[in-house]
């Protein structure tokens, strides 16, 4: 592979002329920057981009971190992030957490390591402590899907409570008291806001459910059998269930399947997410749309703004509101 | 951030000393080790991965380029990648081709220029002429979905052919003659591959069909609906359909609902890639496997393999083989 050397030899002009040119300095010349370019493209030079992040102190790059990307979910995300980079000349350097604390803090040391200009994290396994240090020490990280108030203007959240608030009234507005709830066990927060939202519709609606009414599993189809099978087996009257995602909507409704009850006529589901599946299931799933691409954009912005020491608009909202999307498996009761 | 310089005068060392415990040279002594160690950590250093980079000319960095890092096919080869790339202390830069060659161009120069040490390239845009171009600049390149013959070597591909010839000849089987095909109208070798393959298994079986009965769309939901309502108004006799991918599936499927034409009692239909809307559909998707995730394991174990000079075993089949998946969707007619 050619070199610089090579370059400013071919050109006939000196290295640091080169590097002028490569870096876009106001002090390369026209015909210093057409000489450079012509032997550039001649010799098939390609500038390091390792040399450039040194000399610059900017590696163009933005880190994204999520728990898996191979759930649409996170995919979404990592994509929304990087057509922000993309329009602003720079790329994406991925990280997978694999929903545990040592994997999340790696991949966190690692992108810092490689000075991402802008990290876009979403850490549900790592302590508020232990983000606020990672968030001194890196001026363009943000937070997405987590709020920590000691640092509530870096972090982009969506309003859980809201959105099983909003899933649940739907059905008691459909006529629905008798409306279990389906959880996920995994110990993060979302879980205890999307369970207390639930709660606070019956309440509202003066609702009284014993906590037999809540079951959980692993947020999958397979935990969402899991918990539906448990809820049958209660045998504790239910007309609708509230589920943690899409995920488990399915396995519910996959039980129900199993054992001839029909949905919407005899029971009715509602999901969260809006994911990738809700439109493919049959029936295509009433749910609580989680407007993930829009948040990870927001939040691949803000990191840039941060990163580039720019005023933040201390009004701007980074509370997202979750919304229902009412397609076929709800019917009144 | 505390430099390296600060780093030396802390450990007592020379900066040298601090490069050599950084860089884990076999020069470095328990007791400089020990001593760096210490004031790394007690002054929050982190070592500058692009200046490591130009002093062992190796950024540790994967590429991977993919279409559509949202679709999940796309995110669980990211996924794979990222395995191989953890487990041998690399990490992922990604790149988003986004279906059209000036994407997939920028994409893989913006990898080659980050130098990269593998890179796992799914390309359908570029030409042969141009990737051979890229595979030589790049040793340590390997193609995904896609197979050129003078770097067979260097490509890890399906048997598209194959794959289509099982859906048809295992309707067939199930005593369909009257069988239907809803292609992609994306200008790849995958779709002309798979057209092959039906139209051999009809052939091998004496089965001889009009042009009619193949149709085209988007490899979408919205392809899948467009395509099989064509092929409903030409009020051909049809017992069978095989789809081009999942997606497409699944929009003959909602048609055919909306039409009142059971699945599978009335039309029996075969999927193609097994992705993740397979299971939630209803009934279940019977359909091709495509084995992304072992091709993509693969493909980087080989792209680290050639990016160190190390021999490859030339027998090693590059050409993976699909499966059937019987599911819910066939129904002997």
């Amino acid at each position: 592979m050619a070199t610089i050397k090579d370059v400013a030899k071919a050109a006939g002009v000196s290295v640091a002329t080169v590097s002028r040119v490569i870096n876009k300095s106001p002090k390369a010349s026209a015909s210093s920057i057409e000489a450079v370019t012509k032997a550039m493209s001649e010799l098939g030079y390609r500038p390091n981009a390792a040399a450039r992040a040194l000399v610059n102190q900017s590696t163009e790059t933005m880190g994204v971190l999520v728990s898996d990307v191979s759930d649409p979910f996170f995919g979404t995300l990592v994509k929304a992030v990087d057509m922000v980079a993309h329009q602003n000349g720079k790329h994406v350097l991925i990280g997978n957490g694999y929903h545990n604390e040592e994997g999340e803090r790696q991949a966190i040391e690692l992108l810092i390591n490689n000075r991402c200009d802008a990290l876009v994290i979403h850490s549900k396994a790592l302590s508020d402590a232990e983000l606020i240090e990672f968030a001194k020490e890196a001026k363009g990280m943000v937070l997405i899907n987590r709020h920590i108030p000691e640092i509530g203007h870096r972090c982009i959240s969506l309003d859980n409570f809201k959105g099983a608030y909003l899933a649940t009234e739907f059905l008691i507005r459909s006529g629905h008291r008798h409306i279990a709830c389906i959880a996920s066990n995994h110990p993060i927060e979302d879980v205890d806001q999307r369970i207390d939202g639930y709660k606070a519709a019956l309440a509202d609606n003066g609702i009284v459910l014993s906590e037999d009414y809540i079951d959980y599993g692993a947020p999958s189809l397979e935990g969402g059998e899991a918990a539906m099978t448990n809820l049958l087996t209660k045998s504790i009257p239910i007309t609708g269930v509230v589920g943690y995602n899409d995920y488990m909507a399915a396995g519910a409704l996959s039980i129900l399947d199993e054992n001839g009850i029909a949905i919407p006529d005899q029971m009715s589901i509602v999901g969260f997410d809006d994911g990738l599946i809700a439109r493919y299931m049959k029936p295509r799933l009433t749910t609580v749309r989680y407007p993930i691409s829009m948040m990870a954009e927001k939040a691949a912005l803000l990191a840039l703004q941060l990163s580039r020491d720019e005023a933040i608009n201390p009004d701007i909202s980074t509370r997202y509101s979750p919304t229902m999307v009412k397609r076929d498996s709800v019917k009144p009761c």
